[in-house]
Parts: structure tokens; sequence; C-alpha cells
């Protein structure tokens, strides 16, 4: 069977209605990029390979960014993880670069390039402007990939913000490259959702790398997939989520309605529940982070005015965002495991695809019901 | 059908060992009371009646807390609350009173009613002794209630605490009399797990006040109960937790395990999974806060040492816990629903209790199936 | 030598511009108004006295907040305190009551008070209408005062809010009444700085109760003050402060700046700064809060429009917002000690006032020096 | 007159004990390295110079940090900065890498370079061991640097661990190279207090990177030097710290006292007074983070117990460490002020030392006074 979407094997995720591509790109201007590191195979040689690995950029809008900045937030679930640029996104409630997502230990090297990438684009960075403020966001591949290789370097960057288009890639690409979840082949799944409000219809859409959970506990629409899959035998994957705490998630949630970074927090902080119903209890060592973002409003740099006008919904009305937002996530999380693919990475460690077959005759039976 | 619980309906919540009596009480030391007040019908003459209120007070141990604190904390999921003495309890990590839950306006009546407890029970608190910081928690239960009537007064605090005992009456009793969840009458709800460690078993119960979610919604161990009750009628329900910004839950966890404060911090995280996975979405007007404790270790404040010498699990070993403090959430909300009965309130208002025949019905056809 | 403001004694603090009154009134449309018990002498009756306290009331505006709400924040510098409302106040970033200030135990009663008052200007608050969230702060004034009593009572409370005027009365007047500082009689202080912008002028103004601090300690304008006059003796005092936990200030910061609850948040910060400079180490038992509110922009509760317009000033510009922050708070605190009288309270306990004319005369030596 | 620390011009801060060394390595097993970069000279080439910059490793102590970490937290004072590592620091409470300091647009080499050190040390990390959390915080340099170019390479990471000692060189040093305050030349500067409890003896110690403040409002001792001195006129330097949001502070506080990573957290938010107390305002662009960590405790990893015993001080007994965290803040900045030395960067930039005759003349007067 080949890998589809959760939404293609019948299983609907909430009651919200999604956007035309079900992505985060369905939020008006952003676009997402990957490169992809495959190569080499057999023992691990550190520093050699093999590499199952990649970099995500998430773009707010096409724009100069540091230039044009949007509202956003992050909110720690766990932090066992090693995201940067996290304290000034919360002192400014602004988001200045592309959001970076790759591998755990290359987090610096990501950085680094990013900053590369504004000072390049923007001369005055860091001479007589501000410091640029990259977002990085990590999970651990180390189980499939060469993870003190620290594979992805500038030109991998440089190529997931330029190549960024609006059409998303899921599966075992980018950051997604080598992770693994709830024991089973996992990568980038995204989704999305439009909320009708009396002013006009918003989109909030998600982008995520699942790379938790132990095998036996997926959940997919409330019905316990992973323990009816339990017979399946590949339980030495659970080492890499569960023992080397190199568990992770990085949500990523956008939207185009007229949020304030406080707003976006409150929305940012449902996400935990789209994750939670995939079967996920948060373990120990599990990096959970969500960055969330809106691009309703850019705040130019240059401008010379000292007060900004701008819009913003009323707390009152950011249920439906709230709703949205664990709509998304879970039914993102899911995409993720349905369109990876099985890997076999450093030392012949093998993850197998979730077996869409077996889920769909599951679900089959549990939907009709 | 008579009331039961939800695992006398064959549901199982998650793979965790419940304790005896799968209550909060299992851990060893804690106590419940409860005051229950029901008084009148018919229209509502604010401050008069009708009264469908009370409170529930949860005791670390039957000592003087004052006394002998625990370690303590709260993480608050959704800020829509006025529960009391929060800074104090960040601060220090110290819980030195019982745990208050009642109706959201007599908050500050309740409040001044544990400073009169702790004051008789130690005649210098505030005079040569540091002011105590009682720690009460509200659900709105305007209704069915009287709310502005704030009929909880000290008399009933008292009682609720002097009683308390390892006997925990689920349902409409105490803070549970007048809450709604899910359209359907709700109420005191608890369970508890143990946990196996080399060191030896351990013992983290629940205590919830569930008081949030729109009909339809409701969610049974991954089955949508609610969905597939939807036929029912009460819809008008829905104006209480929805548009009144009144809904609610407060969770308490309780443990006997050698936790820090940031410790209890980080499993309190994750109950709003087990929230989740009953069907909340923690919309804008819930106040959704999770106390935890540990009475592992008492802290005598007539202490002469500066040193203290503790125990503590080391972080690596919370995952158990984790996954614990989800299903007892998750089951004690259940329990919650499960246990309360129909009631007539103020304006005639009705709130009936969740139908367990359709719902045992459904459950066998979704279990079995 | 009658008391006086510090700047009367010749001390400037920072280099701004002090509005009219210097004073948190100088903020178009802020109102504070006081209420004060003295009552009887000799030995504490737990219950019956002596009273030396009261209760204060800021108004962001005349109107009905409740109706019309203001954005504010809260920052805990030391969560050693019983305030209520924080976690709302957190979450919405409204303010929808006054801010009442009064003696720590007194803290739920002064809360019920609030209710009620909102209660009687909205009669379906908690009905039809969400609960209110009042926001009470507190300081321990129980050297001098019957804390255990609780005197502050709803009519104490409905005529601080009901009396509130423009003209803001210093010293021992209002939740200022039973306060000490530096081992000197301390009580209400105020002060303000207008700020001018691009887009005109702005103003920022303080009211705080200060509660803190060693004998000795006490730094004004930079000078030792406190080891300059150290060869007082009232040293017993400092037992009120130190030993107790019974320290505290509580800094409210007022604008007319628009401004977001980040932003505020961001000013609260550095009222910590002016603290600091008085003296202050922010000792253990010291619950010091910060709650700021901005009173630019009213969101009416019945609006119907889900999309709100506010003009906020950009984060680049908030420097002079933080340096005139530090320097209300500064001074607030010195006028607060300089305006404060000797008072004999409860078991002829005594707290001499801050002696002017040696304080004006080491100033003199300094400043010209 | 030759660089001096600030007790050599007279100035006492505070009335604590200091270490032998005064010094944050003071602290049993505190380290500290430097290696520093000064090459080229003239206009600036982003990439190539001039280099004015370098890097400060901290040590808690001389063993594996990774293999035995020991107990720390982090305060945010303000968040306009690019530290990295901080979620897992919150989160967990353990610091097992040492602390790097360095110049902010370095940070991601910074990080890459300690990822790297923790690799060669222990082979595992990232395969079959948890991936490492390096922390780095970071100052803006560019004013005299070319930040851009991000010099500090791996070898110079290497270096500063590896030649951390005992003896800590102030000044135009490491991470301190670069730096300017209140308009002045800074750098590296470091004090301690002893605090004697009834348990024994503890030191703090500290370390700091001031890079802040406006000419004209520096404070010695509560005395405006700044001001006093403001007839200088080298005033183009406030466009460093000022204009550019190039401000920031990194404050490390070390103890050898048994405290929780709590403790810790309270500990490390009174550093913001010292701050305040030296004449800062924390402007909106300065990143002013505190690192504190306690090497009381070290937590092997490989331990095979699952609980462990800790020694841990009462809050109660906080207060002096209170006090002297303040102190060794304030005397820190002073010292990196008075020991740095004039300097000319990229575009022939110059800062001036701070003019230590005068500010000694000036100190004389007014302590006599």
């Amino acid at each position: 069977m080949k890998r589809q979407r959760v939404q293609e094997l019948g299983l609907v995720i909430g009651s919200g209605t999604c956007g035309p591509h079900n992505s985060i790109t369905d939020v008006p201007d952003v676009l997402v990029g990957h490169s992809t590191l495959i190569r080499g195979k057999g023992n691990l040689v550190p520093g050699k390979g093999p590499i199952r690995t990649g970099v995500t950029a998430i773009l707010p809008h096409r724009g100069n960014l540091y230039e044009e900045s949007v509202i956003a937030t992050v909110h720690v679930i766990n932090g066992f993880g090693k995201a940067v640029g996290l304290a000034q996104l919360l002192e400014l409630g602004r988001l200045e670069t592309p959001i970076l997502l790759t591998s755990t230990m290359n987090v610096g090297l990501v950085e680094d390039a990013v900053t590369q990438y504004v000072v390049e684009h923007n001369p005055m960075a860091g001479i007589s402007s501000p410091t640029p403020n990259p977002i990085v966001a990590e999970c651990h591949d180390g189980f499939l990939n060469d993870a003190q290789g620290r594979h992805v370097r500038k030109r991998h960057v440089f190529a997931s913000i330029n190549d960024a288009s609006s059409i998303v890639v899921e599966g075992c690409v980018g950051a997604g490259t080598g992770l693994t979840a709830f024991g089973y082949k996992s990568g980038i799944g995204t989704a999305s959702r439009v909320i009708t409000m009396k002013s006009g219809e918003y989109t909030i859409g998600c982008l995520v790398t699942p790379n938790f959970g132990r095998r036996g506990s997926l959940i997919m629409g409330g019905i316990p997939i992973g323990h009816l899959l339990e017979d399946d035998d590949n339980v030495t994957v659970e080492a890499n989520s569960t023992h080397l705490g190199g568990g992770s998630i990085i949500v990523i949630l956008a939207t185009n309605a007229p949020l304030s970074s406080r707003q976006l927090s409150r929305i940012a902080r449902r996400a935990v529940i789209g994750i939670g119903r995939t079967g996920s209890i948060i373990s120990h060592g599990s990096g959970d982070f969500v960055i969330a973002f809106s691009n309703a409003y850019r705040e130019k740099r240059s401008l010379s005015d000292s007060i900004i006008q701008r819009e913003q919904f009323r707390d009152q009305l950011l249920t439906p965002f709230f709703s949205a937002a664990i709509e998304v996530t879970e039914e993102a999380v899911l995409n993720g495991l349905c369109m990876a693919t099985s890997m076999v990475g450093r030392d012949d460690n093998f993850v197998e695809a979730l077996p869409l077959e077996e889920v769909y005759q599951q679900l089959n039976v549990h939907l009709k019901g």
C-alpha cells in the first residue's frame, strides 16, 4: 500500500475544515523547504556516517524577515531540548529569521548558518543594526544517523531557505529524515484548518517533527493502533526514543489571524493535547517545543513612527483557534508517521514504516464498528 | 443503572496498576473531606438561593500542616481562574495548609476561613510566626447555584477539614456539587496508580473537579461517546461552560514519592494530556490549574538545623510518574462524570447525568469491536 | 521638622521630569482612595485589637472596570506573598476591578468585598456574565496591628473605592497604616514622571507600600542614610520585617501610554532596581509584587466586534519608560518613609518615623560634598 | 595610575566578607579560562577584522561535567539575547558542560565547539548516551570587533576550557575583550563573598561581562561617578550600547552551598539589584541573563541508584546569600570597568578606559565627605 496521509486512510481528525492542501502553507505567504542528507551505510564511523539527517526551513513570508518581522512566541512543553533563540522570542514576541529544524547536535552550526544568511541579506546586521536572533529547534536522529557528525552545513541551510515553497513534502525529508515515533519510522507531517469568523476566514497550519513515543502506545483517532499492532517485533527501536532521552517533537503553528504574542502563547499551549491524543506521555527525555507565529502584521524595522496600529482578535474569540491547534497538531503527527518510509541507518539499525495496510484494516474495523 | 465508576463500566484507562481504592487517598496519609450545600429550588434570588455548591478539602496529612509543610507546586494550564496562594506555592515549593476547592466567587470567604483555621491551631501565626498561605481553587457552578450568594462559610470549611477521611465520596458532593462537564452533570472524581520502582512502591493519586467541555465532545478511552450520544437534546447547558467563561478544572495530584517541587512541576504539566484525552480543548474561559504535592518529606517549621537531608528521585526515572499522572487525571475526570447524578438548580436549570446505560452499550460495542 | 516628601528635602531622584503632583494620579483618570483603621492601644487581644491597618484602592479609571477593562500585568519579584487574582491577570492581560491593597491576612475578606462591589454594579456577574477577578495584594502589618483580627471589612473596601480621588494622601493611611521599612515607620508613597515622545507626552506613576528592609540599610539617592543614622537604637523593630517573613512591597505602576501586557511586563520587571536602590536585598520573606496597567485603551466587554484596533508603542522606544519606572519606584518608596509618622501599636510596639532633620543634614553634607 | 580593582580604590561594596581572591574561583573547584583574540586594525572588513573578541569558560569543577553534572539554573532579566541551552537548564536544573561566554553572533560556532568537546571526552554522547546541552551566553562587541566575522573557533574554545585555572584575569580578556559599559571600556570582572552559617562557611562568587549603560549613568558605591565625570566627551560610544540593542550583561553566580535549582533561582533573581546599583536601567536592547550553579553535589550519570541523598539549605536561611549575590554582582561589574584598558577597534572606534585617577579623587571626596 502506498504511503498516504491519514485522511486518505479514512480517518478524520476533529470537526474542523481543512485548508486546500491540509498543510501549514495553506496559511498565505508561509513557505517550507527541506534539505535531505542520506549518504552511506553500514557501521557508524562517528563524523563520517552513515548520514540520515537534514534540515527544514519554515518561512513566515518570502520577504526579508530581519527587516519585516512577524509576531511570534514559544511554549516549552518539556525543556529537555536544545532549541536556540527562545529567550528573545519570548521577550519581544517577534520572529525575525526563518525557523530552522534539524538534528540535535547540529543546532550550533545551523544557528551559525542562519546568522550568515541574515548577514548576507542585511550587511549592516551586527554593525549598525542589531544582531539577528536565529530560531533553531531540533530532534535527535541518532538511532539512524551519525549524529556526532553534525552533517548539516551552511549550504544545506541556505538551500532549505532558498528552495522553500508552498508545497510541503512530508515524511523522511529535511529534519524528518532520521526520526522515529512510537517505534515506527516518522518524518515531517503537516495539516491545517480554516476558521470562519465574522471578520473573515483565517487559517491555522501546523508542521511537526514527531520523534517520541514507545512502541505500542500509538493512538489514531482514539483507536489504540499501537496496541493492536503490537505483536510486531521491532522492539529494539525503543532504545532510541526512551532510553537515550532522544525523544522530541517540534510543533510549528502558523496563522494569518491578527493575534498578539500573548494570544499565540495561549494557542501554542493547546498543542500538547494534540500530541497527547496520539499517545505521547511526554517522557522525561522528550524535548517538546511549540513555536507559533502570525504573519498578519509585519513590523518594519526601519519604521519611523513610534506608534504602530494593529488589529487584534478579542480573547473571547480564541476558542476555535484552540480547537484547531489541537486538531492540526494531532493530524500532523499522524501524517508524519503515515508518510514516512522504512529506513536502514547506522549500524544497520532498521526502523520500519507504520504498516499502513494493517492500520487501514484496524481503522476500518473500529470506525465502522 | 446505578452510578458506577468508569472501570465498573468495563473501561480500563491506560496500563497502570490502580491503588486499593483507586483514589487519591491511596497515597498514605492523604485525606479528603466535603461539605455539601443543597438548599432551595425555583427562581434565582441572588444572595438567597437556590444553593447547589460546597467545599472540598484535601489534606496531605492529618498533622499540623502549618508546622509540618510538604513539598508542592502548581502548574497553570489556562489562567482564567481565581485560585489563591499560588505565588508563594511556586516561590517556596511548600504547601502549609489544606487545599480547599469551592465555587469561584467564594474563594475570598474560603481563604479567610482557612486563615482562621490556621490561626486557631497556631495562635502565633501572624504574630510571632509567619502568616499562613491558604491554597484555594475554584470552579464556577453558577448554572445551577446562586453563585453570587457565596454560601460556603467558615463552618463548612472547618467541617470539610475536620471530617476529612481516607474515603473519598465522588460525584455531586463538596466542590463538585454544582458542576457540569460536556453538557452532563459532573462532580468530584478520583483515581490512583501504584508505581513500582527499585526502591519500593509509590502511589500517585488524583482528585478533580471537571467543569468544562461542550456537549458532544466527551471522549472515553478514545471512544467519542459524546458524539455518539449527541442526539440528546440538553444543549442549553452549553451556555454554562462555554459562553460564561465558567468552565474549569482543578486537578490535585498527590504522591508519596520523594520528589522536589521542580519534579512535581514536571509531573503536573502532564495532567493536561489526561484532560485532553477526555475531549477538552481548554477553552478560553476554562480556569485549569494543577496542584501537585508529595508528602514523602515533612519540613518542620521549628527545625533548628539549617541543613536538611532529603531523598529525591533522579529525573531519569520520572517517566512512569508522567504516564501515571496522565492516566489518573483522565480516569478521575471520567469518574466524576460517571458518579454524578442529575440535578435541578436555580431557575429550574436542569443538568442530566451522563446516561450510563447508553454509555455502557456504546463502550461495549467499541471495546469488543 | 514637619513630614515632607523627599524632593522637599533637596534630594532629586534620577533625571526625569515629574508630573504636576509627582503622584500616580498624574496619569489621567487614575484615582486612589484609602480607608484607615486606627483603634485601641495596649496589649494585643487577637481579634480585638489594637488596630493599625487599612485598605487602599487604585482605580485605573472612574468607569465600570468590569465593563471596560484595561491592559495590565503582574511581575512577581519574590513570591512570598498572598496576592490574589494574578493567574487571570497574566493569562488575559486585563484588569477588570480596582486594585486593593491591605493587610496580609485580610486578603480573603477584601477579595470577597471586591466581588460584592462588582456584583452590586453588575448584577449579572456570575449569572449570565463571567465571574469577576479581583486583584488584592498585601503587606504584613502585624508588628503594630492585630493582624489576626482581619479588621478590614466590606464597608472599608467600598469607602476606599467610592472616595477615591486624584489626590493621594501619603504615609500612615490605608494599606500603609501599619507598615515598617528599614526599621522606620513607613507608609503609602507615590511619584510620577512625564515622558515626551514624538507622538506626545505620557505619564508613568507609581504607588507603593514599602514594608521591608533592615535597620541600617536604607539608601537615599545613593547615600547610605541608614548606616549614617545607625547609632539609633530601635533595633527590636527588625523582628518585624526580618524574622517573621513579614517584609513586602507592592508596587503599582500606572501609565497612559499605549502598551501591550507584554510591554507592561517589561516595564514592571525594572521596578526591582528602584527598590534595590533604596537598600533592599529582597529578603527571603519579602513578598514583592509589581502590578502594572495602562489605561490608554479600554476594552468593552459588550463589544460586538471580534477584532479590536489598538495603538501600541514599538519596543525600541520603551527604554525611557524603563528608566522612569525605576525612578518612580525609588522615589515612591522614599516618599512613603518620609511622609510616615511615628506610631505605637499592639503591645506598645513603637516604630519611630524616619528622623527627617538628621536625614536632611546628612543629605546636605553629601549632596553639597 | 595603573588599573586596579575597585577595592584598591578604597571603595567597599556592601558589608560582606570577601574570599581570599575576591573571585569566582574562591568557590572551591571552580575554574575560569580565557582565549583572547586581538588582531588587525583600521577599517572594518566584515569577516576579516579587525578582531577584538574572545571566549571565556567557567567550569564548575575540573572533572567530566557530562558525567558529573551540578545543580544549576538561569534567570532571564531581559531576554534580548541569544544565550543557548537555557530550556534544558531550567527543565532539569542541571549543568553538564562548562559555561562559555563569547561574542553574540558567535554563539552557534561556540555551541558547536562545546558539543565537539563533550563528544571527544564522551565518545558515546549522542550515540548510546544523551546528547549534551552546551550553555553559551553572549554580549555584542560589534563597536570594536568585526562581529560578523565570528572569529572564535573550536581551538579557542578548547583552549579556554583546557587552560582554565583558579586565577581569574579581569578586564579586556576572553569574552570581555571587546566590551563597553557606561561609555567606558569594560571587561571581565569578578568578586566573591564568604558566608558563615551554623553548618560551616560557604562561598558565593560572581563573574560578569558588563556591556551596558549610557555614559553619565555609572554609579559606584552610590556615588554618581558617571555624572561627575560627564564633562568627558566620548559620547559617540553610546551608539554601541543604546542604539544597536548591543547592550548586555551575563552574570555567572557560583557557590558551594547545598542548594536546589529553585533556591539558586531565588538567588539569581537578586543579581539585577547589583546591576541596577551600578546605574543600569536594563535598557530595551540589553540581553541580561544570570546563570547560577552550586557544585556542592555532583550527580553521576552512571549512578545505579534511583534515589539520591542530598543536603539542602532551608529557605529561611537564604537571605545572606541574597545579600551576597547583590554585592558580588555589583562589585564584579565595577571590577570589570576598573580593570579594563582603553582600546581602539574596527574603524578606529576608540573606547577609553574608566579614568581611575579622577574616579579615585571623586570617591575620596565623597567617601570622606
